[in-house]
């Protein structure tokens, strides 16, 4: 049986969330709504699977393209993402540093996100636009203080972002990427979350990136310098993770910074992330109006 | 006549907003919970100054000493921190760079912070709880590609900000200072908001900060590096600034790290921000339970 798959979507202006099959996708917002507002209050009141099989009971009530994806978590209280975590990203950065021994992280903004299918913007300040395909941890239980052993018990669900960057602008500064990694509507964060269940859905996974049918990033979560496990134990060292925090864990070797030419992208291209057991995420490129 | 002051607080457990005169805080969510949640809708809807001027005509609700003070903006969309924006605070680092051609900036999550009164938490990770005294500017009016010349139009409010800092964290990682900068509860935002009205409320004001009563940072916002025009014009061209954000504008030199030997905040010390025409933001510090 395919694994269960819950989306955000709009629909006729609309914000709704609900089951997605493969013959379309099952309105939940429209039968729990007034409990569950989004998905992060689904994913609160963990009721994640509940909802998942009451979406396997009904008949679909949009057609999959009759909808615009919107990313799962419409509000997160914090996206934190992990830079520099799969083996040669290090060594890209050419520095002679050592590999480091903690991670290095970054906050973006909701708004720096679309969802599947939509396009990503080039912005006017910046020809620099690159993909970094990652896979995404939804958090599930607040905690602080977590131990590794009970980690993954934290987790709710997984998804996948496209953490697109301006590779000049995270070079503005003295310290810090934000700026390079906060333009409107540069990264995306999809298709839809699959709830977690066991540790073989996120252990060593495939994960890629292709651009125009290309391969441009391909490795496997079991190579995280920084694990899922040792994430959550450090995050929850100083901020309590709650429901509906996204955790984007870093993207391997591959950007297209790292070429030379560097290769960025540019309108009509297409950019597809994929993780096993979790699909794909795809998105164009438009240029900012 | 003193200017306008509006804050959020609890009160038996309920979170509220209000008018703060010498003699209470007058309960203005009684009045307009219905149309504004919490302090982020009133500014959005452009009905700061109404309810500043509704909360003269009323005798207060609660004494001062009764509520418990919370940061003026619940949940702001972000909270954009300055780094390295004062005079002197570049040559602090000793690294021997230039003074940066562009701001640096990091976010914090609402999490990392308590109101006036609340105490900061030493954390139980480290000993190193630093403070630094800043003006924030809370937008009151959306904006992307903002010009410098409109820019202070985009702004609703000032407010204060101890941007308590763990020192030996923002070092962790090869870029980036994201978490020492986002332990819970180490950091203040109020004691409330002063609509702006005009210029002169932040051109050229007097910021200082004292602990346990002596003066430890001085300085006036007129020596600002990145001023707050040019500040609302770099952030809006790469995000969307939006009512409720909160921009904390950086710290003079002076911070307890910059000591020999450092002088790190210990359970017992006070902190008092305070910026002309705004107010005085005091807080305790505990350890973490």
């Amino acid at each position: 049986m395919a694994p269960s798959r819950l989306a955000t979507y709009t629909v006729n202006g609309a914000q709704k969330y609900g089951a997605v099959t493969d013959a379309g996708i099952v309105d939940l917002s429209a039968r729990f709504g007034k409990d569950y507002p989004t998905l992060r209050e689904v994913i609160a009141a963990g009721a994640l699977m509940k909802l998942a099989d009451e979406g396997a009971r009904h008949q679909p009530d949009h057609a999959l393209d009759a909808v615009t994806w919107q990313p799962p978590i419409p509000a997160p209280e914090k996206i934190i993402c992990i830079g520099v975590n799969y083996p040669d990203r290090n060594a890209e950065y050419k520095d002679g540093q050592d590999a480091p021994k903690y991670p290095s992280m970054f906050m973006r903004t909701p708004r720096s996100f679309v969802g599947h299918n939509a396009p990503l913007v080039r912005p006017r300040a910046s020809a620099q636009l690159d993909y970094e395909g990652e896979l995404v941890l939804v958090i599930g239980k607040a905690g602080r203080h977590i131990k590794e052993s009970d980690a993954l018990d934290h987790i709710a669900a997984v998804t996948l972002c496209n953490e697109g960057t301006l590779r000049d602008w995270v070079r503005h500064a003295k310290f810090n990427v934000t700026q390079g990694k906060n333009f409107d509507s540069t990264g995306s964060l999809g298709p839809w979350i699959v709830p977690y269940t066991q540790e073989s859905q996120i252990a060593d996974i495939r994960l890629t990136t292709k651009v125009n049918g290309e391969t441009r990033q391909d490795d496997r979560t079991g190579r995280l310098i920084f694990g899922f496990r040792y994430l959550i134990n450090y995050l929850s060292t100083f901020t309590t993770l709650v429901p509906g925090d996204v955790i984007v864990t870093g993207t391997p070797t591959g950007a297209g910074a790292r070429f030379d030419p560097p290769r960025y992208l540019k309108p009509g291209d297409v950019i597809e992330i994929e993780a096993e057991g979790v699909g794909v995420l795809k998105n164009g490129v438009i240029d900012e109006a």
